[in-house]
C-alpha cells in the first residue's frame, strides 16, 4: 500500500508560497493520510535565490529553472500571481497533462477558457478555490455543494482592502482619504491601491464566482465596475442614520434573458448577513432555488488562510492522481448571455442638493417619472443657510439604464443644484 | 457520448424525498450535465402506496418493495429517517456496492462505523451531506476544503427548533413554555419536542462533525448533552444586559490530550458570529490552524433546503460512477481520544441568591477558590425586600468536573439561598 511520494513544485515564495511550504513540512503525515500518498515539496521556483523571506527554505529547494521544476512535477502550485510568466508556466504544466493548484484569481478572469481548455485537453486538473476569497470554500461550494441547485445570485464582499476602508469610515467617521493611509500604514492596501480601490481585484474574483454559479463563461471584460473612491463621509453618515452600510459587491444575477455581472458600492440593511462581515473578512452570499440563502464567511487574505484554501486543493488534486477519477470539469453548458450593464436591475439611494422653495419635491418627482422610475421613498432636509435643502429619495428597482438617465436629467435640471450622492442599495 | 441513465431509487416521499423527485425531474437537463449521464427516479419506496402526499408522484413509481427497488437501482436516496428499516436498507445495498446517499443523523451517529465498513469493502459512496445541517455544505467544506488544515474547534448552531425557540424567548421576552407552545404552533417544534429541545438531535449532528473535523470516531453516546428546558426568561434576560445571547451549541473542540465533545446552552458575546444566526438559520464556525475563523451559514431545515443538499450528494455519486475514481472515504486515522465530560474546558456565568449581610462576597469567593476555579467578574445586585440580593459571576475557564464541584459547594453553602442559573459561556 506504499504510495510513492508526489512531487510537488511549488512556483513563488512569497507569504502564501512558503505558508504552504510550511505546512506542508510540518503536517505531512495527515497530508499523506489524506491525499492518498506522502507529499514531498520538490523544488521552489524563484527568481532570486538570494531574496531575503520570511520564512527559511532550505536552499537545496530553491531553483530559477521553472521548466525543469514543472517538467518532473506531478503537482504544479502556481503562487507568483499576475498574467505572465504565470500563463505560461501553467499551460505548460496542463499541456504535459500535470494538474495545477492556483491562486492566481488575475490569471483566470484574464485566460481561463485558455486554461481551463488545456486542462480538459490533457485530463490534467485545475483547482483555484485560493483565487476567490481566502480561506473560504466558496468555489467549492459553488461547484459542488450547489451542483444540485439552481442560483439565482451570488453576492459577495470579496476584497479585505476596501472593506476595511468602508469599515474604518463607518466605526471612525474618517473620510475616505484618511482610511486609505491608515489602511495603506497598516498593510492593508498597497502603495498603489488602485486595484483594490476601483474594484479591478473585486471584478476578477466576481467574474470566476459568475462562472461557477451560472455555468457560463465570464471574463472580466463582462463585469461592469464602479471601485469606492467617490464614497464619501457623508455617504456613510446617511447611510448609518438610514439603518444601512456601504460595502463594495460584487454581484452576479440570473435574469430572465441572461446574467447580470458587476461590482459596485451598495447600502445593505443592517440586518443583512453581509452588514457585519468587517474588517478583514470576505463573506459570500448565495442564493439557491432549493437552499435558499447560504453564507461562506472568513478571511479573505493573508498567509495562512490564503495557504490552507491552497492546500485544500492540493490534497484533492493528489488524491485525484492517486485514485484515479476526474476532478470537477469547468462546466459551462449554460452558457447564458450576459447582459450589458445598461440592463441590471438596481435601485439607488440618491441625495440631492435642491432649492428650498415651494413646488421643488413636484419637479424633481415628475423629472424622474418620466424616466419610467418610481420614487420607493422621499424625505426633506431642514433647509440650510445657503436656502437649499438636501432630498434623499429612494427608487424602485428598475434597469440601471433608466436609474443613470435618471441621474442625468437630475443633473441638468434647473432645480437640482448638485447630485451629492447615487448609490445603488440590496434590496434583502 | 451519450450515457446510460442511471437509476436512482428513493426510499421515503416526505418532504425531503418530494422535493427531491420534484427538482430531479424539474431540472433534469442540468442534473445530466453536472452528473454526466441523466439521472431517473426508477422508483420511490414508500409504507402506504394510498398516502396523501403534498407533490404528486407519479402511481407507477411507487412501490412497498424496498428489496426490488434497491436491487434495481444505480444510486440509492434514504430519506426514511429513523434506525429501522433505513439502517437494513442502506447496508443492503452499500452491501452490494450501490452508493448511497442518505439525510439521516440518526442512523449514522448510532450505526456509522459500520455502514462506512460497507461502503469501503464493496467500493461504495456513502454520502450524508443533508443530515448534519439542511443545505449548508459543512460536511463538504470539512471533509473536502479543509482537508490542507488542521481544525481546533467546531461551534455549531445545527437544530432550528431550539433556535427558534430561545429566538422567541430573547426578541418577545417570553417563557421557555411559552416559546415552545409557539413553535409548536408553526409547526417548528413536534408535539414531543424531546429530541430537540433535550439536545439529542443536535448531540447526533455534533458526533457526526467531530468525527469529521478530527478524523475520529464519534457516536452519540461520546456527546455531552445538555438541552435547554432549563434556561428561564431571566436567563436570556441577564444575557442581553451583559451583551450576550442564549444559544444551543454543538461543540466539537481539540485539546492537547484529546477531543471534547458536547451539546448545551451557551452564552454567546453579541458581536460573535453566531449570535445573529436566528430562527430557522443554521450555521457551523469553523477554526482551523491555518484558515482561521470560517463560517457556513444558511436554512437547517426544510424540504427544499434539505433536498438542496441530497441533490449536491446525488450529483457527486453519479458523477463518481460515471467518471469512476473513488469518493472521498470517511478518515478516521487520528483516531484520537474521546475526553471525558468532566475533562472539556468551560466557563460559566452563575446568578446565585444569597443573603444581603456583609461578607457573604468573601465567603462566595473562598469557596470558589477553594475548587481551583479563578472568579473573571462578579457583579451584585440591589438587595430585594425579602434580604437577599443577586450575585452574578463568571469564571475563568477551568475543566468542567472543577466548575462542576463549584456549582454543588455552591449549592450546599449556607451563604447562598439558591443557584439561579449556571450556564456555560463561549469565550470569543
Amino acid at each position: 500500500m506504499a504510495q510513492q511520494p508526489l512531487q510537488v513544485a511549488v512556483l513563488g515564495a512569497g507569504t502564501v508560497g512558503s505558508q504552504v511550504i510550511r505546512l506542508l513540512s510540518e503536517q505531512s503525515a495527515e497530508f499523506a493520510a489524506r491525499a492518498g500518498a506522502p507529499l514531498e515539496v520538490a523544488s521552489v521556483v524563484v527568481r532570486n535565490l538570494d531574496a531575503p523571506r520570511d520564512t527559511p527554505i532550505a536552499r537545496e529547494l530553491l531553483t530559477t529553472d521553472a521548466t525543469s521544476a514543472i517538467n518532473s512535477a506531478d503537482l504544479v502550485v502556481e503562487l507568483i500571481g499576475g498574467i505572465e510568466p504565470a500563463r505560461t508556466f501553467v499551460l505548460d504544466a496542463l499541456r504535459q497533462g500535470t494538474s495545477v493548484v492556483t491562486g492566481n484569481k488575475a490569471l483566470l478572469a484574464a485566460h481561463g477558457p485558455e486554461l481551463y481548455e488545456a486542462a480538459a485537453a490533457s485530463g490534467a486538473d485545475l483547482y483555484y478555490e485560493a483565487a476567490v476569497a481566502g480561506a473560504i470554500p466558496v468555489v467549492y461550494g459553488l461547484r459542488e455543494s450547489l451542483a444540485g441547485d439552481q442560483i439565482s445570485q451570488v453576492l459577495g464582499i470579496v476584497n479585505g482592502t476596501t472593506n476595511f476602508i468602508l469599515d474604518a469610515m463607518t466605526s471612525q467617521g474618517l473620510s475616505y482619504g484618511d482610511a486609505l493611509a491608515i489602511a495603506q500604514e497598516r498593510g492593508y492596501a498597497e502603495a498603489d491601491p488602485t486595484a483594490d480601490v476601483e474594484g479591478l481585484d473585486a471584478a476578477a474574483k466576481c467574474a470566476i464566482l459568475a462562472s461557477l454559479a451560472f455555468h457560463t463563461r465570464v471574463g472580466i471584460d463582462d463585469v461592469a465596475v464602479e471601485g469606492i473612491t467617490a464614497i464619501t463621509a457623508e455617504d456613510i453618515d446617511e447611510a448609518s442614520r438610514s439603518g444601512q452600510v456601504v460595502k463594495l459587491l460584487a454581484i452576479a444575477e440570473r435574469g430572465d434573458n441572461g446574467i447580470s455581472v458587476r461590482v459596485h458600492p451598495a447600502l445593505v440593511p443592517q440586518d443583512h448577513p453581509l452588514a457585519s462581515v468587517d474588517g478583514a473578512f470576505n463573506a459570500v452570499v448565495v442564493e439557491g432555488e432549493a437552499a435558499g440563502r447560504l453564507m461562506f464567511y472568513g478571511q479573505g487574505a493573508g498567509g495562512a488562510p490564503t495557504a490552507s484554501a491552497v492546500l485544500s486543493d492540493v490534497v484533492a488534486a493528489a488524491s485525484h492522481k492517486v485514485h484515479g477519477g476526474n476532478a470537477p470539469r469547468e462546466s459551462t453548458y449554460a452558457k447564458l448571455p450576459v447582459l450589458p450593464a445598461s440592463d441590471a436591475v438596481t435601485s439607488f439611494q440618491l441625495r440631492l442638493r435642491v432649492e428650498d422653495r415651494v413646488g421643488v419635491l413636484a419637479e424633481v418627482a415628475s423629472l424622474i417619472a418620466a424616466s419610467g422610475v418610481s420614487i420607493q421613498a422621499v424625505a426633506q432636509s431642514q433647509p440650510g443657510p445657503d436656502g437649499t435643502c438636501v432630498l434623499t429619495l429612494t427608487t424602485h428597482p428598475a434597469t440601471e439604464g433608466s436609474q443613470q438617465a435618471v441621474i442625468s436629467a437630475l443633473r441638468d435640471s434647473d432645480a437640482v443644484r448638485e447630485v451629492l450622492s447615487a448609490i445603488r442599495r440590496v434590496v434583502a
